[in-house]
């Protein structure tokens, strides 16, 4: 458990906003489960307890210049729409082969369970992802709950012990040292 | 099988844009596997082949007046996330009371399987669904595929058997005489 989460351990603003089991609901932009990692905030707006563990949905809010280093989840299927900014995506193919492709807003990517990825945001951006159910969890299990979407408050780096509890309970393998090839391709 | 897809039974442009098992891919803003269904256009992005059956994403482009009418699909839970205009999702709760919301830019609306929903378009929307895998292929199956996002041409009215065998492939129960209350929440 990191520093930053005994502060303040008392419930988050949003705590309640998804019904936990399969209801109806809406949700006005920015609501939902808001949590910060590092620079980004993620917010999920949906669980894999209303849908049966079948898919959630969050969006990341994340600054110019933000990276998500290269790793890789046996367990989860994962997707990037772009609803604002532009973000690079590296991913390894099949064969083995590593490629990217700068997306821009209404465009999509998907990262299938497995296989190696990371992105770098290029322009600030608004990303919608949707996922294997649970997997949403992993961003506030890593990161530290928040109130709103928080662009201005200092990151929250989570402690290595943080990191690989979340990794773990998500079967989630970081790569260090994994290089990707200049992205020369659009 | 409908007339106008009898007329034109060459392979529609998209054909083999997604792969079909899971693995990583790109698209741009509007590629995908388009249908038209009266009005609308529906693009798949992601089919239930790319995810183990576990989900699907779709853009449905949808004009100003649009009305769905009240359904309920059994096996299916379906996601609204507003990407642009104004659509009002009406949705029955679990203690049987009728509800709506004016769903903007940003928004966010849950239907689980099994609940009574209909939508109205009230300004031409851009709709990101992402539902359980298989259902995204409901609309090609009850449309018509197409080309491309396509609001000029006229609606595709799909015939009554084409309808039915659409609905039964995906548990889907039409529910005429639905009535709903006036909106008055915003």
């Amino acid at each position: 458990m990191s520093f930053a989460y005994v502060a303040r351990p008392e419930k988050p603003a949003w705590s309640g906003v998804l019904p936990g089991s399969p209801q109806p609901y809406f949700l006005r932009k920015g609501e939902g489960e808001h949590a910060k990692l590092f620079t980004d905030t993620f917010t999920v707006m949906l669980s894999g307890d209303e849908t049966g563990g079948q898919f959630g949905m969050f969006v990341a809010n994340c600054p110019t210049g933000d990276v998500i280093p290269a790793h890789a989840h046996d367990d989860t299927h994962e997707t990037f729409y772009i609803v604002e900014g532009r973000v690079r995506v590296y991913v390894q193919l099949p064969d083995g082969e590593k490629t990217s492709r700068l997306l821009g807003e209404g465009d999509f990517g998907f990262v299938p369970a497995g296989a190696a990825h990371a992105y770098r945001v290029e322009a600030a951006a608004r990303i919608l992802g949707a996922a294997t159910g649970g997997f949403e969890r992993f961003f506030q299990q890593m990161g530290t709950p928040a109130d709103t979407v928080d662009m201005q408050s200092p990151p929250f780096v989570p402690d290595m012990p943080r990191m690989q509890a979340a990794a773990r309970a998500h079967n989630m393998r970081f790569l260090p040292g994994f290089e990707w090839p200049e992205a020369e391709t659009p």
